[in-house]
């Protein structure tokens, strides 16, 4: 994954603007999302939908699969049937990417803003970076809380849970942030020196959980794509309100190359992740072969 | 097929713009086509490539795959590994009921520009439409055309080969035109009165096969989509030559509606083909709907 954002960063990846095609009734989204990275073996198209109501017929509203095709003659190698289970580990590995770059040494407690299938997932992948146990969460829904706190427990999580996102900001020097929110939930005033944050719910316009002043404190603010967060994201927020220059936000991957990381306990470090389809191009290359490992090609 | 393109022409196809991924080494494109027709069960993505240096490796240059969803869950319901196969037969069905409205009552000889796939599914496609089993074919390899002479003759037509095109349109009253040329193969001055052109090979920019005054000679005019003949097919050169009003294109799809076709033998008619992703929702239906026929969903 690593690999696939610095080929991105360094301009080796091919990744045309997401399709789209909208639905009325009953309402949904579907967004193709396809590329390449040059000297690879393969493409891949994923097609992602959501379709609102499908929690009313129990199916869950987002699906998904992947394409996998040779780039040196266009053949259609494999679809992965992941419904839409690929996108939220692809997510989940930037989170854990950003936070090998810019954790702090000594994680006291980890914040999580939501109780979704990110707050999970960011959680899980975190497991091998950073070694505290203790999860400070925000919801909005006390069923929820209760719901996430069960499972994290299982996993080994002290859980304390909140409906007052403050307080969980107050709390925690590692927090991650995966609401599809439209207005900031955290504040710069409740940012401890030393925390690091990784948003992860703005990945469309519109969407926001930071005060645009966070990203103006931060020492480090780390994106995805630059061009993406340009558009929406966090950054596009603070970026909207002269807040940081455009020079400040640098990509995950340049941060090797550029040898970027935390350098003490007291800066502020933002990671703004808005997802890019090298990321849905490296998992399904691992997929893939991992497949072809267990059953080789015919 | 023609409920497919009446719901296009009356705004009830929702079609985005055709996305598109180009390759350097070795040279190929991909074009992802998709949409859907408002109320229908499902909506298709194609999925096409052409890699021009297959050949030497004993591939065929095009691949393609179409992928149909559920429009109203997004849950995906099949994918139909058809190489492109599926591609040739829409294309070719769209030339037969292009020939259902505009061919002459009595065709004398079926003219043929080309001597590729398209050259011989649009004439397998026009069997049951005209009677006439003689064919007149241009080509610019002998090879090429003894080898689709020899194949023609096996479906019961009486072939005559030539290097000249002049000829093809000096002797046919129903012609084709199936070339990716860049410059016109047809000029106005030997096509004679009363006959039909459907012209197939212009699908994008650059591309042109017909001499533009035959568009401005015509008496009707017919398009597969008008938004996309402004941009590219035989109609955009007569358009930005002036020849013609940008209110003399008719889409193949307001034919029947409006009550539009050939009234008598001297008419010179035209059918613009440039393909559009209402054919592919459509063509992608039928096999579905037959698969599922076959063998019942689970």
């Amino acid at each position: 994954m690593e690999e696939g954002f610095a080929a991105y960063s360094a301009g080796k990846a091919v990744v045309p603007p997401v399709g789209h095609l909208g639905f009325k009734q009953p309402p949904g989204d579907i967004h193709i999302k396809y590329g390449y990275i040059e000297g690879n073996d393969y493409y891949v198209v994923k097609i992602a939908s959501s379709f609102y109501d499908n929690p009313k017929q129990g199916l869950p509203s987002s699906n998904g699969s992947m394409l996998i095709f040779n780039q040196k003659t266009g053949e259609l190698k494999a679809v992965l049937l992941d419904e839409g289970y690929l996108t939220d580990i692809r997510t989940a590995l930037a989170g854990a990417l950003a936070a090998r770059y810019l954790a702090p040494k000594h994680v006291e407690c980890i914040g999580v803003i939501g109780t979704g299938v990110q707050a999970r997932f960011q959680v899980e992948y975190l497991k091998d970076i950073i070694g505290c146990r203790k999860l400070y969460v925000y919801g909005r829904s006390l069923a929820n809380l209760e719901h996430y706190a069960a499972d994290m427990q299982k996993f080994g999580y002290d859980v304390t849970t909140t409906t007052n996102a403050a307080e969980v900001a107050q709390n925690s020097n590692f927090i991650i942030t995966t609401t599809p929110s439209t207005h900031p939930i955290i504040n710069v005033s409740d940012v401890k020196p030393g925390t690091h944050i990784t948003a992860m719910g703005s990945d469309a316009k519109g969407k926001q959980e930071l005060d645009p002043l966070i990203l103006q404190r931060a020492d480090i603010l780390v994106v995805d794509s630059l061009s993406q967060c340009k558009e929406y994201g966090e950054t596009s927020h603070a970026l909207e309100q002269d807040l940081i220059n455009a020079s400040k936000p640098i990509e995950l991957g340049n941060l090797r190359t550029n040898d970027v990381r935390r350098v003490n306990d007291s800066q502020v470090t933002v990671a703004d992740l808005t997802g890019v389809a090298v990321q849905d191009i490296e998992i399904a290359k691992i997929v893939y072969a991992a497949a072809l490992e267990a059953q080789p090609e015919t």
